[in-house]
C-alpha cells in the first residue's frame, strides 16, 4: 500500500486515524516517497547506471549488467577486467572496453555532453585513472578535456596547456608519487580543483600516502581530494558541479 | 620597463628584436601580465584580503592587517588569537572578533552575498572550525546557512534539516571523531559535499586522522575532501563553486 | 501541526489528499514520532541526563547542568575540571565530585542498581578511567564491582579475584601500556569482556595505541574494544548489557 | 598423583603435611581442576568444536577435523579454502560448504537456537565477514537474522529495516571503506552493537584502518569493536550475549 | 585459613577429603604460596623496592616511599620530579636526589655490588636515560660502567673504550636520532646488548619512534631492544642476566 | 608563430602593439624559449635518455626505447624485466642486460667518465639498487668506484675501505634493514653522502621505512636522503654533484 | 705485508720510523688483527656457520652451502625453501631439511650442547619462528626445550609448564596477534626473557605490529624484544646468554 | 705514550716486537692519528665549531660556549633561545643572536665566503628554518643568496627569481605544508637541490611528515633531502658541496 491511497482509504473512513498513524511508522521510507531520498535514483535513471566491477566475479558482473541493460539504455562498468569485460561482450556485442582504465561501456542513447571538464595527469602510469574519471564524467553528461602527462617535473609542458584548462568549468587533477600537480594548478587557475591521488610510485610514496597528504595539505586555494585512485568518485563530482554550473539541477 | 614599452621600441627601432627578445626571457612573469598568473589576486581585490593569522606575531598581524587596510576596503583575519584581535582593534575599532572561530573582520563595503552555502555541523565542538568556513564563504560573497549539531548519533535531527540543507548550491559538512556527516549526507542530497575533518575527538581519533580517513573513504557520491580543520579552505571553495553556479565568473 | 491533526484533516476533507502527501514529506521526522528514533532521549530520561565536560567551557558546563538539572533528578558530568565542578557546586552545593575521574554526580533520586557489571584495571595509573566507565555503569542503573590493579605483570593478584570477577553480567577490562589483562581476563571467564585501552605508558605505547593493537588482536572469545580511554562508552554499554540480562528493556 | 589421593594419603598418614604443601605446590593446575580455567572448555563441549583452518595445510585440516569429530557432533571450521572443504568432504560428505564465508559445517545433532541476534552489513562485499558471524553465532546457539546491503550511504534501506534490527537482542554492524554503518545503528537502536570493520576498500582505506577508527570514534553509544574481518569473534560474542538475554548461562 | 591448617585439619578428620578439595579450589593463589607465583617478590626483598614516580602526585610518592622504606633497607624511586624528592627528603634526609636521570635513592644498606654491566650512551641527550639503567642495576647489585657520548657520528670515541666495554657481562647502549650505536656494538662484541632507543631528537624521529626500528632491525647478532627511554627495563635486565652469569640465582 | 616573427611583425607594423601583448600572453612558454625551463633536455641530450621501464609494457618499453635510439647514441633502461630486455634485444642485439639491477644499456658511443662517484652498500642484498645508482652515474659521465657489503655489522670491513671511498668527489650509501651505513661514514668522511634506504629487510623494516628514519635522523654532517630503493635518483644527483667538482657545467 | 713484518722492519732499520708510521695508517684493520674486530668470526668457526636463504637464488645457496662445508664441519641454513634445500641435499645428501621453520641442517660434528634455553609459543602457528629460533640456539650450542601452545587465551596450559620453563637458564617467548604471553611470563619467572613477536594473525595485527607493540610495552620487568619474525635473532642471543651463565666466553 | 714513542722504542729494542704489537692493540685509535677518524675536527678548526642549543640548560649553552671561544676565533649557536643568548651575551657582548632563527653568531675573524648557496623558502613560516641553514652555510665559508616566500601556490614570484637561483653552485629548497617548493624547483634547474621539509602546517601535515614525503617522492631529479626542520644539516651539506665545486677541500 502507498502513502495515497493510505491517505485515500483514511478520508474514506476505512482506516482509522490510529490506523493510519501506525502503517505510517511502518512504512518503509521509499513508500513515503521523500524526494531527498530518493532523487539519486531517480537523476541517474536518466543517464543509465554505473557498476563497480572489482572484487566481483565475472559471473556476477555479467549478471547485474544485463539486468540494468534491461531497463537502462546506458550502462558503465569500472575497474573491469579483461575477463569480465569478455562475459560482458558476449551478451552486448557493442559494448566498448578500454583496458587501460578498466571501463566497459554500453551506451545506447548517446549522452548529451554539456560544459567542460578538464581531467589533468601529471605522468603516463596516472592514465588509467583519468581514463576512469573522464568515462565517469562522460557518463553523467560532461564534456571532458584530457591533459596527460603535464606534472611539475617539467612545469613548462604545463603552461602551455594553461589557458585551455582554466577555461572548464572544473578540473580534475590527478598525480602519484610526491602529487604537486594539483596544488600547482590550483595556484595557476580560478576554478575548482578536484584532487586525486594515485598509488603511482615506490618506496615512501606507501601506496598514494604521499601524494594524498600532499594533496591535503596544500595552500594553494580552491582544492579538495578524493580517495587514492578515485578516478570515479572525482569523475562524478565534477560532471555534478559543471551541470550545476551550467544550470542544470536547479 | 613593462611589455607595451618594450613592444614600442621595438616598434619604433630603438631596441633590436634580439634584444627584445633576451629582455622578454628576463622580465618578471608578473610585467609580462599573463592573466592566468594573476587573476587571484585580481578576483581577490574585489574582495578583500585575508590573513592566515596563526604563528604570527601580534606585531606581524597589526602590520600586515594595516597594510591590507590601506588599499582594501575589507580585510578578513582566520586563526587570530585574543591578542591579535586586541592588536588591529587599537588600529581599526569598528573591526569585529568572533573569539569562538578565531575571526577577525573589517567590512567597510559590504558584500553582497549571492547563491546559497550551506555549512553543516556533527556536534558543537566543530563550531569554530565551522564558523571559520562560513565567514570565509561570506567573505567571497556566499550566502550562508548554519546547520549546527546535526550527527549522525541523532540522525533524526539531520533529517528535519535535509530540505534547507538540500537546497543550497553546496555543501560543507564538518565532523570530528567518527566524521560519518559528510558521507551520509551525500548520500541523501545531489550537491556538492565538502568534507572538513576536525581534530575534535580523543584516543584513537588521532588529532582527526579518524574523521579524515572516514570522509576520504565515503562510498557515497558527489563528496570531497580538505585538510583538517581546515574551515578557510571549504570556505573558499564553497564560494567559488556557488559564484560559478549563479554565474558570476564565466 | 503533527501527524495526528494531518490525519484528522484529510479525513474531514480541510486537507486535500495531493497537500497531505507534501506535508508528510516535509514534516519534521521527529513529529512523525518514529519510535526508533527517538527511545534513547526516552530511556535516558528515566536515568537523568550525562555531560561530557572536555573541551567545554566553564560557564557552558555551569549553564547545561542548570539546563538538565531542571528536568531531571540525576545529572552525571565526566571529564570534568575542578573549576568546571567548582562552578557547578555554586549552583548545586549537593553535587559530589571525584576528582580522580574527572565525575561530577547529581543524584537527587537514588537510582536503583541491578545485576553486577566487573570494572578491573591492570595499574593503578587506569583508575580514572576506571572510574569513569564505573559512574556511568552506576548512573545507568547497574552494580558495580571495582577490582583495581589486578594487570598480568603480577597474574595472582587476578587469580585471586577471579570468582568474584566472573559472576558479574559483564565485565568491562581496563588496561594502558601492554593491554593484555582484556585478554586473559577473557581467557578465563565466559561472560562478554568490554576492553578499554588507555593511553596510561611511554615510548612505543604511542598515547595507547600499543594497548588497543594488544585488545583488538586478542584471540580470546567474547572480547570487544572501545576507544582509548572511553571510560565512559565502556560504563554505557556495560549497564545495556547488564540491563539486558536482567531482564530489563525486553 | 591427584588432589583426592593426595588428600586421602594426608588423612591415612603415608604424606606429611609438608610434604603435601609441597607437592600442592609442583601439581600442574589443570590437576587441581580449577573450574574458572576450565569452563570454556566445558561450556563448548556442548556445542561443538570450532577449527580457525587459516593458515592451515589441507592436512592438518583434515586431521583435526576427524579429531573434532570424533568426540563432538558438530564441528564448525572457519575460512576454510575449496581444497581444504574438499579434503573434509572427502571424510564426511554430510559436510556443507558455504564459499562465500569459507565455513565448512558439519552439524549431526542440530543446535537449538534461542534469542536473536541481528547480522548487518554495509554493501554485498561485506557478506562473507557476515556469514562467518552468523554461522559462528548460529554453531553458538543463536537465532540469528540476517540484514544485508543496509549501508548509509542509501540510508532509507537501512531505516525499512529498522524496526527488525532493533527487536534483536544484540547486533552485529558489519562495515568496510568508511564504516560508519555501525555509528549510526547504535544512534538509532537500544542494543548493544558489535561493530566489525572490513578490510572492503582501496586507497586510504588501509586494509580496514579507516573503518577501525571510524568505529571507534563513533560517538553513539552502545558500541564496541572487534578486529577487521573478524566475524568469528563477532559471532561468538553475539551469541554469548544473547545466551546471558535468554537466561542461560547464570 | 592458609593451607598448612587445612591440610592439619585433614589429618585429624575436622574437614572431610571432599570439603578439603573444595576449599582448596576457592583459596587465594597467594595463600598457597607457588613459589613460582612469588619469586619476584622475594628477590626483590633482598635488593629493596622501586617506585615508579612518574604520574604520581608528590602526596602519593612521599606516602608509598615512606611504607616501603619501613621494611626495606633501600628504596629507589625512578622519573621523580624536584617536587616529589623534596616532599620524600623531608621524610628521608639521607635521601640522595640524582636530577639528571629523576632518580631517588635511600641506600641503608649498601648493596654489594658484583660483575659488570656496560651503560653506553651515543649522545649527552641520553644520559638521564643511562642514568636511570645504571642506578637500576647498581640498586639490583650490579657493578656498573659509564661510557657517554660514544655515539658513531664520532665512531673513534667508541673504538678507544671497546676494550672495557667488551668485558663487562652484558652491555646497554642507549641512543637517539638514529640510534646506530647498539647494532655498531652488537657488531663489534660478543656479549648480550640490550638496546634502548630514546625520544631524544626532532622531526621524523617521531618522538623514538627511528631509533627503535633502527635497532629492531639491526643485523647484528646479539641485541633486543627495550621501550623508548626504558632505561629501568634496561637496568633490571642487565642486572638479572649480570647476576646469572656470575653465578647467582641458580 | 614563435617569438622573433612575432616581434618582426611588430616592428614592420603588421601587427598591433595591443595585438603584439595579447599573443605574447597565449603563447606557449616554450615558444619563448626561456632557457631555465629547457637545460634538463638540452643536457641530457649529451649523454642520452632514460627509460623507467617499471609498470610499463613489454611493447611500450621497446617502442621507447626505438624512439630515443634514433635520436640518441646511448639509452639507459632502468627496472627493465627479463621480458622487456629481450623485446628489447631483438630490435639492439648490441644492448647489454644487467639482471641483476634491471639495467638495459645501449651505448654506441661510449661516455667519457669523470671524477669519481663511490657507491657503498651494507649488504649483498642491496646490490641491485646499488648497481642502478652506479649505472646511472656512468651513463651520466662520472667514474664510479663499487664498494659492496660493508655494512656496520661487520665495521672492520668498512675501515678496509675507507681511504678509497673517502678519495671520491661524493659517495652514496645504500643500505637496507637498520640502514646505519650512511651515517657511519658520513661521520667518518668530509664528503657528501646521498643516502638511499633500501626496502631489504622483514618485520619491523616496513619495507624500507626503518632504513629511511635512521636516515634522516642521522646526526652525522653532510648526508642527505633520497627514496627507498631510488638508487636511479641517488646516481643522477650524485654525477651532478661529481661534474659540478670537476668543473663542467659552470 | 702484517704488522710483525713491519715492526722487523723497522727494527732492524730496513724501514724509518715516520715510514712506519705511515705504513700502519692505511694497513687494513684487519691486518692489525684487533682481537674485537674479530672474535665474531673466531669464536662461530667453533660452531660452523649460518646462512640466511631467503632472498637468494637457489644456486647462490648452494654455492655458499658447498663454500662454507669445505671448511665447517656444520653448516645451518635458515629460511630456506624447498627448492633451495633439494639443491642443497644434492650435494650434501646427509643434509636434514625441517620445512616447517625452513632450516636446513648439516651437522658433521654434533656440537655439545650445553645448560638450557626454553622456547615457547603462543600457539600452532607461531611454531615455524620457534624452531628458527631453537635450531639456532642448538647449532650454538644450547640445549633447548620446546613449550609451543601455551598462549594466554588458555592460560592454565602455560601454568602446567611453569616450573620446567623456569628452570632453563634463558626463555624465548614467541607470540603473534595480540602477543600477551612474553608479557605473562616475564612476569612469572625470574630469567631473562627474550620477546619475539611474530606475523601471525590479520586485521589490525598489522603483519605483527600488534604483537611488537605489545612486548615493547610489557610492564613486566627482566624482557626484551627482538624483530618480527626473528627467530634466528632470539636464538643466537639465547644461546650466548645461556654460554655466558654456564661459565664459557668468560 | 704515542705511535712515534712505540716505534722508537722497537727500533731501539727496548720494547720487543710481540709487546708492540700487544700494544699497537691496545692503543686508542685517536693515537694512532688516522686521518680519515679525524679530519672532521680538523677542518672544522679552521672554521670555528658549532653548538645545538635546544636541550641544553642555560648554563651549559653558556659554559660550552665560553669553553669553544677559548681556542676558537668563531662559534655558532643553534636553536638557542633568548635566555640562552642572553647568558652567553653577558660572557661575549660582541655575540650577535637572531631571534627568528634562534641563531646566536661570534664571529671574531671573519669567514671569507666563496661560491653561491642559494636558500629559498615556499613560505614566511618558514623562514627560521631557513636563517639557520643561511647562517650554517655561512659560517662554513659558503656566500648565501636568500629567496623567501617563493611557494608554488603563487609559482610566479618563483619563477622571477630563477635565473638568480640557478646561477649558485648548490640550492636548498624550505618547505612546509604540501611541500612542492623542492620538486618543482628540481624539475627547473640543473643544480643540486638539497630539500628540507618543515614542520609548518596543521592537521594532515603531521609535523612535516607531509612535506617530508612529498620531497622524498619528488620525481624531479637532482633532489635529496634532510630531516625536517633540519636547517643545519642542510647548510652544513650545501657548503660542502659548495666548497668542492669551488675547489677547496681536494
Amino acid at each position: 500500500m502507498d502513502v495515497t491511497a493510505l491517505l485515500q482509504s483514511v478520508k474514506n473512513g476505512s482506516t482509522s486515524i490510529a490506523e493510519a498513524e501506525q502503517l505510517l511508522r511502518t512504512l518503509p521510507y521509499e513508500s513515503l516517497g521523500f524526494a531527498n531520498l530518493d532523487h539519486h535514483r531517480r537523476i541517474r535513471t536518466g543517464c543509465g547506471e554505473v557498476i563497480f566491477c572489482q572484487s566481483k566475479t565475472v559471473e556476477q558482473v555479467a549478471v547485474i549488467f544485463e539486468h540494468l541493460a534491461a531497463r537502462e539504455a546506458n550502462v558503465l562498468g569500472t575497474r573491469a577486467s579483461a575477463k569480465q569485460a569478455e562475459a560482458v561482450k558476449k551478451l552486448f556485442p557493442e559494448v566498448r572496453y578500454k583496458k587501460n582504465g578498466g571501463l566497459l561501456l554500453l551506451e545506447r542513447a548517446p549522452v548529451q555532453k554539456i560544459g567542460r571538464v578538464a581531467v589533468c595527469t601529471a605522468g603516463t602510469a596516472d592514465i588509467p585513472v583519468a581514463e576512469e574519471a573522464a568515462a565517469t564524467a562522460e557518463f553523467y553528461g560532461a564534456a571532458v578535456d584530457r591533459f596527460f602527462d603535464v606534472g611539475v617535473a617539467g612545469i613548462h609542458r604545463l603552461f602551455d596547456k594553461l589557458p585551455q584548462i582554466e577555461s572548464a568549468n572544473v578540473i580534475v587533477a590527478i598525480a602519484g608519487m610526491e602529487g604537486a600537480l594539483a596544488g600547482v594548478l590550483a595556484g595557476l587557475v580560478d576554478k575548482p580543483v578536484i584532487a586525486v591521488p594515485t598509488s603511482v610510485g615506490y618506496g615512501a610514496n606507501f601506496h598514494g600516502l604521499s601524494a594524498l597528504l600532499t594533496m591535503l595539505n596544500s595552500c594553494a586555494e580552491g582544492i579538495s581530494v578524493v580517495n587514492i585512485d578515485n578516478g570515479y568518485g572525482a569523475g562524478y563530482l565534477g560532471a555534478q558541479i559543471n551541470r550545476l554550473v551550467e544550470g542544470k539541477n536547479r
